[in-house]
């Protein structure tokens, strides 16, 4: 039977999409990515997922082909498909490690992400004109509080959810590699939460990512430093 | 060994906790509700939940005490415990079922029940003053579009993700019921996602929800009634 062919629709500034091809890469399957604008569809993506998000998962093999929407869906399908466990084995550690996926996508996506990427990046891609200070002085408050609150998780468990590394380290690492990118994470502020990020970032998952680049907004030179 | 104890934690205007208890009522697990503020959380919330969000679901077994947080996180939680399934057998099935729990969790919700909810009841009931026409009028707008999705889902399935009711049903039940709540659902307009909400709310797990009784908003007569 042919190997299946992953094909990935991806925009790099979303979080959700870095989650996917980290948890993809943890699993060592390898994947042609194909960049989306969220904010102008094409009709391949609005044919493939009638939300007209990233990320969107195909995978072709032989005649068949699957459409995988919705970040946390490819996740778990990831899971029920193949070896390994990116949850963790008992049905409570796995509850952690998806209460520590929505905390990241849910709340630090509405108090930080969105609203830096929003007002930084996307209205420039878009032509939207300036952005607004006060919601970047926001996003930029705010994200001291989740990096506080990695630092707090780290001290008492080896990784975010538990002993093993998790989808919740993959999520967290999604949203701050994209905040990073843009230059603000206040990494010499929160020693615990940047020894962690230092572990995720040295790991070959994150070699991809890290080789982002933005037509028009370069990275910080830190970005992709496993030394920062 | 004792019988477990299930406590959940949550709001009746919260379509991720109606979510929840209709995924319990599902699988016959009978649960004690105990109602939250999610805009003035309790100290006991704040403990049980960091982000201080309803709902969180306690399960007491002899000196054990299992805390789970984050509506997706509860639903698969009980999926690895319990016997029968509320996402398929197939991967791919389970995929699309959970694709669709995200539509409903995150689109809908952010085009219109957060919305609804937002302006028409948490508004007075946390004392913020007049509801805003306008974003009443663009929830209610929004809502047609995903009835007339739900529609065309269901001329072509038996259920939302397939064959089988699965969580897909229960999140869109969730989200229209707390609609349907406020009379925002222009049912008659909607004539196959009519049909499919009355199969849905006649399932004896429907019962609890359809008695809720919000102190100063009584919802319409047909709210209740399974011959709406």
């Amino acid at each position: 039977m042919p190997a299946a062919i992953y094909h990935l629709y991806h925009h790099p500034l979303s979080p959700e999409s870095r989650l996917v091809r980290l948890a993809l890469a943890e699993r060592n399957v390898s994947c042609a990515l194909a960049v989306e604008k969220p904010w102008e569809p094409s009709a391949v993506l609005r044919q493939l997922n009638p939300a007209a998000e990233v990320p969107v998962l195909v995978i072709e093999q032989n005649e068949d082909r699957q459409i995988i929407s919705d970040p946390m869906a490819i996740c778990e399908f990831l899971e029920e498909t193949h070896t390994g466990t990116l949850l963790g084995k008992m049905p409570v550690e796995r509850a952690e490690a998806r209460r520590l996926v929505g905390w990241f996508n849910r709340k630090m996506n509405a108090e930080v992400t969105r609203l830096l990427i929003g007002e930084k990046a996307l209205k420039r891609l878009r032509g939207e004109g300036e952005p607004d200070s006060s919601i970047i002085r926001a996003g930029c408050a705010n994200v001291r509080g989740h990096l506080d609150y990695i630092g707090w998780l780290t001290e008492r468990r080896n990784w975010l959810a538990g002993d093993i590394l998790t989808l919740a380290d993959l999520a967290a690492g999604a949203h701050l590699s994209v905040v990073d990118y843009l230059g603000d994470v206040p990494w010499n502020a929160f020693p615990f939460a940047k020894e962690w990020y230092a572990r995720l970032k040295s790991r070959p998952s994150f070699r991809n990512v890290l080789s982002d680049y933005i037509s028009g907004f370069p990275p910080p030179p830190h970005y992709s430093d496993l030394d920062f």
